[in-house]
């Protein structure tokens, strides 16, 4: 584990530092990008200063295994070493890409107590790590940027609403939407799509679906919706949002639909309420949605 | 509907007719390719000659709107009306691409009795109705070559075991690890994933499920068996097979493991036996499974 050097000897740094939030940063899916961590650190202190929160990368972000940040035994144990550390508030997800999902029945066993108080920051591929940790009670599972969102356009934007919500659970951060009571959730399609069915598959009763895709091809969009409302779980949600679809590469015959004639198309046929756009997306402008409500 | 001319009329030729094999050809996918319905029928005939069974699609086939040979409510209608047509002996799908998922929830209420009596003979796109009907009840689900087959190179072998298979049962089109007794399942990765959860998913207790992939990403053959192995139900599966995975873009980065150590790693993961390779897959050596058996 890095630690800012010196902090763990004096003691009265040491009672500065204990009351300064700390972050652990994990990357479950892929490798974190060169150069992220330390635009991170700095962007961390310019806008907090004296106050800013200690963001601790663990080592394994920089791994690399194929497509993976090391391998599965390595990421999850890597998850599981600063999930059940009570030193740290919050986890935040490195990156998405691809690979959560692989570890959920590594991690889930071996999380303790210091897991469930903490806060599990992150979207895309992180959403499988998160809903399988929402669905079995582990601390509060939020959607937002994650560290490698800083290499995004206008990315520093996106960065200081996640810090902004980790620091400070600044309001500001939240997407406009949400209100008092209730409980969203924010899910990329494609990740939500290979949840359906499994045991770490939301609970949707009664609870407003956010969804957004990128780089996906129209009729899969469309495919993820017939999949994600004919699971009779999502048949008891009290409505979808649309989030963004960025990038969307042009269909072969044209699809003649767009993503939000067909989010209304599969919420009409599934009896769910369709309820409009959501402020999520995969860009710098996503926001934070915490899966327990504001 | 089209019919050859003449052959209600004479009462000698009727008596012909009714000895021969009628197939009728239904597109609740993609449109049919311009020529391949002449395509298969000129093979149809040079293949059998007075015996060859009656082909017959239905104009349905050739309807554009958008991705889909023509919209939901058009194809559906065209599947019921030869679904529930007792002179048909098989229902063929014309092709794959995307569609016949949006029409199960119209299609399964209209069917009636003579559509339990049936052969319907597609993959790909079409596993989800193939799925869905199994799932129901109604007739007999065969993973085979499908007509648009007939474009692709020694596309011809491809239409000419689905006949061999539709007018003749030839054990020769068969898939040739089945053994009697047996009840495999074979599909689609990215076809099976999206049924996952949902009413139509298949029963996989103490079946072997066969799993072909086209022109998906290493990352997203694994999170399709990280899916599908994930699901209580598979996890009664007597095994896995994998079938053809082909065209399989670059992994950026290298995904550093193939489509068989994938489907082993899963197998193992999930406790389902890895049981070898499948002979199916998107291409003209794809061979025939029927849902019930041989």
């Amino acid at each position: 584990m890095v630690r800012p050097s010196g902090g763990r000897n004096a003691e009265g740094t040491r009672r500065v530092e204990e009351k300064r939030r700390r972050i652990g940063v994990v990357a479950p899916s892929s490798r974190l990008g060169d150069g992220v961590a330390e635009a991170v650190q700095a962007l961390n202190r310019r806008l907090y200063g004296e106050r800013a929160p200690e963001i601790v990368f663990h080592p394994q972000c920089f791994l690399s295994d194929g497509h993976f940040a090391g391998d599965d035994l390595t990421r999850a144990e890597a998850f599981v070493e600063m999930a059940n550390d009570p030193g740290f508030e919050a986890l935040w997800f490195a990156r998405g890409g691809y690979g959560s999902g692989r570890l959920i029945e590594i991690v889930l066993p071996r999380l303790t107590e210091a897991a469930r108080d903490k806060t599990y920051l992150g979207y895309s591929d992180a959403g499988a790590m998160l809903s399988a940790l929402h669905k079995a009670g582990f601390g509060r599972a939020v959607h937002g940027p994650m560290c490698q969102d800083i290499v995004r356009e206008g990315g520093e934007a996106a960065i200081a609403r996640a810090l902004a919500w980790l620091a400070e659970r600044s309001p500001g951060a939240l997407e406009a939407s949400l209100r008092p009571g209730e409980r969203p959730l924010a899910f990329n399609m494609a990740v939500l799509s290979s949840l359906i069915g499994t045991p770490w598959e939301p609970d949707f009763r009664g609870r407003v679906l956010m969804l957004e895709e990128v780089a996906e091809y129209m009729y899969r969009i469309d495919r993820f919706l017939f999949h994600i409302t004919s699971a009779p779980n999502v048949r008891h949600a009290a409505g979808i949002m649309l989030g963004r679809c960025s990038a969307i590469p042009p269909n072969e015959p044209d699809f003649a639909r767009t993503e939000e004639e067909v989010a209304r198309y599969w919420c009409e046929r599934s009896g769910v309420p369709y309820l409009g756009r959501a402020d999520v997306g995969h860009d710098a402008d996503n926001k934070v949605v915490p899966f327990d409500g504001i």
